[in-house]
């Protein structure tokens, strides 16, 4: 598309999603044919150092070490937030002011205030906000939304049965990272990994109505550090199980784990409705399983869909049939969509409304983990 | 092996599981060089005719209605029970006061009074009880428990997560069988299908500690018969999922469901321990799964043990390595033991104590999804 | 079904195909409605004491040393043929001389003159001859052919690519067993497993009009007794390898070999027709892979056909959806398939022209080995 | 790596292979530590707009429409050949001339006599010279190359049993396209995808010796354009089938199709050692299975390696384990090993010199096809 027209972007944050998204930024232009140019102008960090060495590796044109230049930047169209979760609202709600456009990283906030908080400015700036929870654009998990859409498994949904499984701290004697700390991690599995099946089932089944869940913290003291005699406290959780109904009536039911050894990124999830089901396991992102009940009783059977086709979606963008995607794709995807709906000043999904209703279930997990009891969202 | 002695049978109950134990009697002796003959005298039912045909298509010598006519027989050493659960209790009190070996269909009987006073009777007949939980005796769940026992998979468990998943009352038109009302069957999924995999993770895990369940009944009226138009209600439940916790620690996850389209007899579980997991799924019943957390680390992967080598359990009886046993090998096996148990006059698991401890698990679980609270075992 | 009649059977062989065979005439009547009760008479070995223990354990009423005697019993009304290959075309030709129906277990014979004999022999004996293919008879397999005959692969098939793969011998301190020695085995992995994935392609895809084969001898020496520092030459193929063309212009690729680490009983197979593709492995006999090509492009996928549903081939006899049957069962359906023919007095597949027309692909393989040229059929 | 060092890079062609080796030439830099920048300056192409736009879309400073101004072009250090076969001898000569490292896309050339030429051409200019089978840069076959080279699979291997399989042609109605047209394409499923396991073969197992191949063209006339009624002739094969044997004695199984229903870019290969297994899907690429012979025979199986640790080949540069990576990433590993080379000075593989063997073993095939015959390479 040819329109002349350019969109600058500045980032705050610069590690793992740092490097996710920038790689985003690069590539959506080369593979999506987007209504607007894109420049990485910023890229900003605490670190002067590192901040200017992220500049360069990851194709910024400039570093900065306070986030507020950007939101100054009169230039600067899009704000990126990839930084640790406690910052989110401020940066958010700046930039909202400001007139930009934000996407930011999951999960939105620390929790329903900071996130209602962010919603409202965004609304207030007018601004278009987008919260980034890229599986949604696996395009196994946006061929899975067409079809319940459609109507092929049925018009009502029995089950929503999701894990989202690690191992990497299953070893005892992993250190106490900062991750496992509660102070600057919030919690464990829950808010790192379980947003994202509360996200994938909000996206695919609908709202929550009620939860009852119980977290456990299997390794209660681990080293400080790597090998050290010295140990301390684990202060967040280590897995999260949860069973809970949806307001269609369906059954819910998730678990977070970082103790399942051999499942690396694992998230497997099946929906069962009444004509068929749908299987995923994320560890074989480009392949969707599906089971047709309405075919002759002879002939069913689930059916393994490698979604590399042209017609699946975001497909046509890449390469032939049976030639795999990976990872950061899913990113590649959330970017091509935002910049289409800034250009279009079009909402998004998933808006920072997502954001916050996927807080609403987190917290009421939590809750009823503290508290035993079945929480109402 | 040459004894001499014979082992007379009689049985209660000939339908589906009728089938399945009377082939077990009759291949267990040809297949397991068995400290005894097995002689298959009378089979027991109400409907003469139907009994009578029974007997002759199943094996057996001669045909009874009454159940206590086989009490009576001094031929008759072993009662093996396979009616409906609310007669279990009766005969099975009845066959202990008469010094006959049992073995009992699961489940044990209608709740944990009756259970209790048969594992009494048991016990004080001094006879030899089995509750027939066959699953325990795939090979592959054989396997896993030695894995678990050697400390293949380390000195911790964390996760059991389990699915009992069938399909056969998805279509909200099958009709209003005997399964679905309550008076007759008890339970629906919960009785039925969660019970195995209570039981499963009791015998590869150990004891529950604590359970917190939701039931749910997805299609609540439906055709009396097959395409009427009067309708009645469904009294049982069409799902069960729960979370808990097992003596040891670990947390447990158990869903039950016979709306899970594509499903047809899908018994999945997974076991996450400190050096290792396994997982099952029943539809591949001759496979186990197992990833060693010991291995180096670019060499890992879950390894597709096929369960078909002389080594492992049971299966020197049957075929070369490479050739898959079924379904109903799982009740030769159980026989097989039963028999030598017998002869030996010694226990062999799941006794009657594994029923009773079954039933509380169960009962703690309807009792947590009336009062939608955490129950204690 | 109530007829009255009963047909008596005498077998001749008594070791690992003798306890699969002795096993099908036991259960066909247990599970199927067949038109005539079975008798197991008589069952003969040339070692009196091991044939005699083996009537014992197998079922059989009497034993007998001398294979005539069978042929000379007037109450015999099948002869069932489980001996080394050597020897099946004179008990087959006596058998059929005397008006006994036979089923003889593959390969048929020796070479295609004693194929020849044997099939002249039945015809003009008039009697009802049947070859024990027995995985024509996995329903897997039996289900594929009706799929092919529907139309459901499309008009054309393109390709049929086979191995049956094994690993038994792969370690070169296996020792010299008489199945690696010509004189009594007559070849290795060829007649051995390639005559069943020859057979298969026959059944499933047609005759072949051309072949090109290699054979190799990977370890040409080995311990004459296990640990034995005394070696022997192996004379047999450890492996064939294969191309060919079908009538129909299918192209066919054949592997066989006892050399593949890891593959126990492993026959997979590919069909691939010009509206769609079947796939198969035998390690998941229960499977049937299917891929329509006529679907909607975005829908396309293999699905997991899961072969255990009341109408597909032979279950109904056996157990309800999901629950799997093995290998053993796919004698006792060829076992219920051969007694219906016989009391109908009709032919029944795989006949004695079928082992025929295996053993001259065999052959014809062999030959090309030997002459390193492509060979007609 | 701070070197100041730049390497600058003119590509000639610019369709599907040069839209995935400009994705390359972007990518390299930003996921690996580099010893040079990388400059993409020219970008050539006959169809002065088209490629001008392809130097915008695709990342190139200029674009050419002759490929001798890039040879001519000092600053250019790096040629990089994407074009159509028929042009690479030309093209490659003339840059080893001129000094410039090249990468040329598979297959080198036309035939054996050109690509001895390149070869020679690139030796007498001493310059780096790699062809483009990105394939062995598949995490997962680079991980399979290390694992045979440690004996991992034992110190023999026996079979190496490959099939490439798209099906993009199985319907007859589908048009001539210029790939199946001899004068333009040379050959059909040989050159194209038939060249990609003959090369991992020699990558993985060795030298071919001897090979017997025969082709098909199923579907003879075609449409000369979509739904036209007008036909014309395929001049190319659909398939080709063959076997053979490698020097060191293991047997040759491959077969190449666009014939088979299903499989979109399916690359399936196992190889057979005296002490393992390996097998690889490319339509799961980020996996590999391997079995291992000397385990404990009641713990042995497959075991899928999910290649996506930090110790496996090329992928600590990309995510944490259990994320995917694709397609493209398979140049870009590629990309970043050849560019170490040229900074190296240094030999790369695969070399032009891997593009000649791959040839011979490609002639020998077409010749064996045509003289029905066995030939040696």
């Amino acid at each position: 598309m040819a329109t002349g027209r350019t969109l600058t972007v500045g980032m705050v944050g610069y590690s793992f999603m740092g490097r996710a998204h920038s790689n985003a930024w690069r590539q959506a232009p080369r593979f999506f044919d987007l209504p607007a140019d894109i420049r990485l102008k910023t890229i900003c960090g605490r670190n002067p150092e590192a901040v200017r060495k992220a500049a360069v590796d990851l194709g910024w044109e400039t570093a900065a070490t306070d986030w507020r230049a950007l939101i100054d930047d009169p230039e600067i169209d899009i704000i990126d937030v990839v930084t640790p979760n406690d910052t989110h609202r401020d940066i958010c709600v700046a930039a909202a002011a400001a007139g930009k456009a934000i996407l930011c990283e999951k999960p939105l906030a620390l929790d329903v205030a900071e996130c209602e908080e962010m919603l409202a400015a965004a609304r207030k700036g007018r601004v278009v906000h987008m919260v980034c929870h890229n599986y949604r654009r696996i395009p196994a998990m946006a061929l899975a939304k067409q079809m319940i859409e459609r109507g092929e498994l049925g018009d009502r949904i029995y089950h929503y049965r999701a894990r989202y499984a690690q191992d990497w701290i299953a070893d005892p004697e992993f250190p106490l990272v900062w991750r496992l700390q509660s102070k600057i991690a919030g919690s464990g599995a829950h808010g790192d990994i379980n947003a994202h099946i509360i996200d994938l089932g909000r996206y695919l089944v609908g709202e929550f109505r009620e939860v009852c869940a119980t977290m456990e913290t299997f390794v209660k003291e681990r080293p400080v550090s790597p090998g050290s005699k010295k140990t301390g406290k684990v202060t967040v959780d280590d897995a999260v199980t949860s069973i809970g109904r949806f307001k269609n009536g369906a059954l819910a039911n998730l678990e977070a784990s970082r103790f399942a050894q051999g499942r690396k990124n694992s998230i497997t999830l099946e929906i069962n409705g009444s004509a068929g089901s749908l299987a995923f396991d994320f560890e074989e992102m480009n392949r969707l399983r599906y089971y047709d009940a309405r075919e002759p009783e002879d002939r069913r059977g689930f059916r393994d869909i490698l979604v590399t086709e042209a017609r699946h979606p975001y497909i046509e963008n890449w390469w032939p049939p049976g030639h795999l995607i990976g990872y950061e794709h899913t990113f590649v995807h959330t970017v091509a969509d935002f910049v289409r709906a800034v250009v279009a000043g079009k909402s998004v999904q998933p808006t920072f409304d997502d954001g916050l209703r996927n807080q609403r279930v987190l917290e009421a997990m939590s809750t009823s983990a503290q508290t035993r009891q079945w929480v109402k969202i």
